[in-house]
Order: C-alpha cells, then structure tokens, then sequence
C-alpha cells in the first residue's frame, strides 16, 4: 500500500541493511572493538569546545522563547548576516544575510534547491563517482540524474564527456569538492574549465545552467590545499553548506545556501528557496543551532586527527600493493580493489571484519570507500586484514 | 528560470508578503505596541523550565560526540522508547519505539508520511476549514487534495459529504483536532462515525485508507476536555505530532511520526517513513532536542495563559455582537466576519491597526483567523478595535 517509488527504495535498502545488520552481528560474536566499521562518514572527533559554549552561553543569558521560537523561513537575519560577513572574508566575496538561506544540513539545501529549480524532466549531470543520494534528490522532482563515467586517472571530472552531456535540458550540475568518496579536491584549472564549458553551453542553448556545489567537506582539507570558491569562477554557482563535518554536528542538521546576486531569475530563486523551505516541511532550520553555528564560524575541529589517520591508511595500503590516489581533503579513502568484483570484495573484506562500502554505490565499480573516521588504533588493528586480504586475491 | 509550481507559489506568496510588510509599516508609523498583531500561530507562553534544565544536564553530562551525533534515521532508540512509554500511560495503547519515527516538526513528518504513501494522482481528503499547507504537503507528491466543505453549524466535519467524496483513488484522509483554524475538538461521536464510514469504504472498494491525525495542539485543550487518541478508533491512524506548541519549541522542529502496528502493510510503512526521513533531506531529526523532549515529555506549558485570552476575547466578541464558536482548544477563534467578503474585512481590520488571517486561507471563507497567543494586554487594547469594526459593519 505504500507508493511505488518507495517499494523500490524499501528493497534496495534492505540489502544496505543486510550489510549493516552483518556488522551488528560480528560485533556481537566477536566484539566491537574487533570489527572494523570503516562504512560510515560520521565523524569520529569532538566538536569544538566553542560549541558547548557557545549552547550555555545563548541557553544561560537569552530568552527562551527567543531561542526557541520561529523566525523567517530563511533563518535569523544576525545568523545569516554573520555568516555572509566570515564567506566574504575568507574568499573576498561581497555576499550579504540577503544571500543565505539556512537549511536543514546540505541535504535539506539540495532539496530546497532542486525543489526551487526542477521542472519534471529536467536534467541534473554530475560526476561519478558520487554521493549516491543525489539521485533520490533529483528524482524526488521528478527530474532526471545524468553522470559522467568516472576519471580513475586522478578523479577529476571528465571534462569532455561532460560537455556532450549538456542538453538543452540540463538545468543544473552538481559537483562535490573535497568529494566524497575519493577526498580529491577538483582544482582550480578543472574549475576554470567547468566554468567555461557552462558558460558555452548556456550560451549555444540560450539556457541558465546552475551550478550547485555540495560543500559538506569544504573545512576538511589537508597539507593548506586551497578549495577554490566557485561563486568566483561562475556566476551561476550556488553553494549547499553544512556544519555536520566542520563542526562535527551531523545530527544537529545544520546547514546554508548561498544564492549569489549574480544567478538567473535570482530575486525568484530566492524567494522560491524560502518558500520550498517551508512547503517541504523543513519550515526553517534548527533555531538553537542556528544560533550556535553562528558563535563558531571560527572554529574547527581538530583535522589533524584525520590527516594521521588518512597518511597511517594510505601508506599503509600502498605498502601492501593498493591502488590508491591519495585523497587531499574529507575522511575517505577510495581504494582499487585488487579483484574486479568490489562487491565481493566487500564480502571479503567483511571475513576480515573489515566493514567497507562498494565503489558501486558512488557510480563507479573496482573501487571501496574506506572511511577513516575512525580511531587511530582501529586502523592500526585493521592493517593486518588489509593486508591479508590483498595477499589473498593475488 | 525557477520550476514552474514554484513560479505561481512565489506570486502567491507576494500576496502574504505585501500583507506583512503593511504590518511592519504599520508597526513602524504607529510604534509596535499599537499594532496587533492576531495573525501569528507562534506561542507566546514560554517553554516549561524543564526545557531548560534538560539541555543544561545533557551538555553538561554527555559527551559532545553523542549529544549531537548521527543515529538511525528514524531517531534514538531511548528516546522512541520514552515516547512510546509516554503515549501508553495516557492511552492505555501498547506501542513501542519500532511504531515511533522522529521528525522535523509536524511539518516534517507529514510529508515523510505523504512521501510514503502517495502515488501520483492519488487523493487525499480533508475537511475545511483546513491548514493551507496541506495543499501543499499534498502536491508535493503528485496527488490530489479533495476538501469537504465546512460544517458552520459547530465546525465538527460533514461525515454525508465527507462519504461521497471517498473513492477508489483515496489513499489518506487528514484531519486536525484541536483544529486550526477553528479551536473545535472532533468529538469521540464524530470520530467513530467517520471510523466506521473509513471501514466500510476500504471493504466496499478494497482498498487502504490511512487516517492522518495531525496533532500539533493536541495538549492545547481547555476545560478539561479529552481529545481521542484515534489509534484506539480505526486501526489504520498514522499520528503526527509536534512539540512547537506543547513544549513552546517551535523553531527547534522537533516531532513525531506514530506508525501503529495495526496499519496497513506496516513492515513497509515503517522501513519507507525511514527511507523518506533520508532522502527528503531531513536525513533525522534534529540530535540534542530529541534528547531534550524525552525529558520533558510530562512537562507542560502554562495553558492558563492561552486560557485568560480565550475567555476575555471569546466573551468581548460575543458581547460586540460578532458570531462564534467557543473554541475547545489550540490558540484561534474562528469568526463570522460581519460582512460576506473576509478579505476586505481584514483590510478594514487593518485600519484598525488589527491584522487578521482571513478564512478563505483556510478554504472557509466570510470568516477570520484570530491568533491569540498574544500578551492579555494586546487583546485589551484591540477590544475597541473590534467593538468599531463590527459597528461601522452595521
């Protein structure tokens, strides 16, 4: 009795579930701390103090009923107007509260957004490997999902076969940089071209194609590597933000867009974003931490712990005769698999209590996600699996 | 360049949006305390201390990583568990924390159920005068609502009707007791007749019709009237529940799903709402506040408040000569406009500087919204207002 769309999703889930259901089992008959979950992007390192006081801070000296009532769809016009002031800031930018519209993470922002875009059959591109929920994301407008094949040379996009992708249905394009799953940061001389591509296109189809960039991984960026900021190189970029992994907040779903003064039909866009925000049920970001995120635009967690466990992994699969590009930003690793089949390789992984994610799910076969959010001494327990399980396909 | 349903929502909206800005111009010539402002169903009771309380031991006593945190999509397990504890003392009902999905308000959590259930072309009924954004909640999935037009007699819903606007393409039927718009509880005569109407059309067309109980004001009820908990009526009743009213939170967004084991096709109801949870984009509800209501699930807030206004407003009406219906709960009275067109009599409240929602918003019209949580003194002050406005009608 349920809709059709979502009895397809109600089966394929449950295979997902199957997997996870096998990882509760082994923790069970052997422990949880000798199984090793490498499945999930939830990070591992605290939050920055500056969270908790910023909480008793806004908790111990305002109004409750202004900390926890409703405000404008779009959020609170202080939070907003402080978090135009850091974007312009650090890239030089001239944004204003005007250009912000809080959501509920960056999944909730590439709903508002999508909802605020998509006619049914409009195309969305993007490039694999990707995050498997853009799919659902763009499917639930009833638009469809386009991808480019994936470039396993060094993972940046496929420049060319994406140019004879766009139609003059192409509404919108999303990247995602630092990406999940590879943690390869798209570089400016791949953006410069996107750009360009974008604009020749816009220009032969007398058409607006929006750039969405999903920037959840934006402030996990290692060795000073600098994320370009696309609103820069594209005027027709919006921007999905979300706290869960700068702050380590991913159940607080907290989030942005930025909506550039400089897109199409930008006075509708924005008023659209505001009203999908309300109509899709979100109504209006978390008021708490909306609050919060905007005492700690300064703050980061602690990337260091990450950068040792993303060099103590790599060099360590590399020893042991991985494949491997070695990922310049978020908590991913995404690894060749030394046999064709990644999903059973994954399966093998798994009698090593080895949990990882097949490079299926991202669009892109042959490969795993190793999410190394983890603790250090899971990784170093896991080496020896690893290693095995290479040794093992040779 | 935005989606064409979005194009005709952005006008709409300008209507609402030029409205406000005359409030806000109003408020600025006149000072805001001259201004009421009765259009708002924003609490103005503040949350219980509980609330309080409860967020300070939380961050005081927990560890960041798990206060704020990722978990099932469908919420904590301890805190479905409280919840279902809770709804079984008062209810005498015997659920558990498998029948309770956390969720973005209520807003959010009707359209996960939506989302679960609807195909394209579906329908949905429901009985005005009735919340706007059903409509949309509604045609975010491609289906049909269908509005049984309003009992003016008492505002209890038009079961004759009601029956012959049931088909084969009914897939849920919403209701909202206390109602806004109108205050009125649907009585237990009420909902036993349209349970048995329900039963009898899902044998007479073989099919599956889910009752949604939205129930954001369920703890709103005065005078110490029983509000029915509709599982206990028809086997097939969903609850969405909120605690922006009850609890004061509304910018937190923070409710449930109630999903009982007796309805249709359950399993999958249940594994979809979670699924749905995930690729709206609400991906969970917000972490610290669902610790925070599972500690506060006894709390209340102070309805005497709503209770004093009530009264005073209720009785003042009554005696200027204005028709009504005493409500029974939530924070609106519901009122015959003095003049057939409710549009030009909230611009002559206007005048008055009252500001009023009109009844066509809510498919019933020559009637007007009164919100009154708002201070005693507000309604004090607007008394002569209304006395004049009713009087130049004459």
């Amino acid at each position: 009795m349920i809709a059709e769309q979502m009895r397809e999703q109600v089966k394929n889930s449950s295979v997902i579930r199957a997997m996870f259901e096998e990882g509760k089992r082994l923790a069970e008959i052997y422990g949880s701390e000798n199984v090793f979950d490498f499945s999930l992007g939830n990070p591992n390192v605290a939050p920055p103090e500056a969270v908790k006081e910023a909480i008793l801070e806004i908790i111990n000296s305002e109004e409750a009923m202004n900390i926890h009532g409703y405000m404008n769809n779009s959020g609170y016009e202080e939070v907003r107007r402080a978090i135009a002031n850091s974007i312009n800031q650090k890239f030089g930018t001239d944004f204003t509260q005007d250009n912000i519209v809080m959501t509920v993470g960056a999944a909730g922002g590439l709903n508002v957004i999508f909802k605020t875009l998509l006619n049914p059959e409009d195309e969305v591109i993007t490039f694999a490997p990707f995050f498997g929920e853009y799919r659902n994301y763009v499917s639930n407008y009833q638009a469809k999902l386009l991808t480019v094949s994936p470039n396993t040379l060094d993972f940046q996009p496929h420049l060319e076969e994406f140019q004879d992708k766009i139609s003059p249905k192409t509404k919108a394009v999303i990247i995602n940089s630092p990406n999940n799953p590879t943690g390869v940061i798209y570089s400016e001389a791949t953006i410069i071209k996107l750009a360009s591509i974008l604009r020749a296109k816009q220009k032969e189809f007398n058409s607006h194609i929006y750039l969405i960039s999903d920037e959840p991984y934006r402030e996990l960026a290692y060795d000073n590597i600098e994320v370009p900021y696309l609103t820069k190189y594209y005027e027709n970029t919006i921007v999905a933000y979300s706290f869960s992994k700068s702050l380590s907040l991913p159940g607080e779903r907290i989030g942005y867009l930025l909506i550039p003064p400089s897109v199409s039909d930008y006075e509708n866009v924005l008023a659209a974003s505001n009203i999908a925000t309300r109509i899709l049920g979100f109504v209006n970001a978390p008021s708490l931490f909306q609050r919060v995120i905007a005492r700690c635009l300064e703050a980061k967690v602690d990337i260091d712990t990450y950068n040792r466990n993303r060099e103590l992994l790599y060099q360590s699969l590399l020893s042991f005769g991985y494949e491997c590009i070695k990922p310049q930003g978020a908590f991913y690793l995404f690894v060749k698999t030394p046999i064709e089949d990644d999903l059973e390789f994954c399966q093998r992984a798994k009698q090593k209590k080895i949990l990882l994610v097949p490079g299926t799910s991202f669009g892109c076969p042959g490969y795993v996600r190793i999410a190394y959010c983890v603790a250090y001494q899971t990784i170093e327990k896991a080496l020896p699996g690893f290693k095995e399980l290479i040794n093992e396909c040779k």
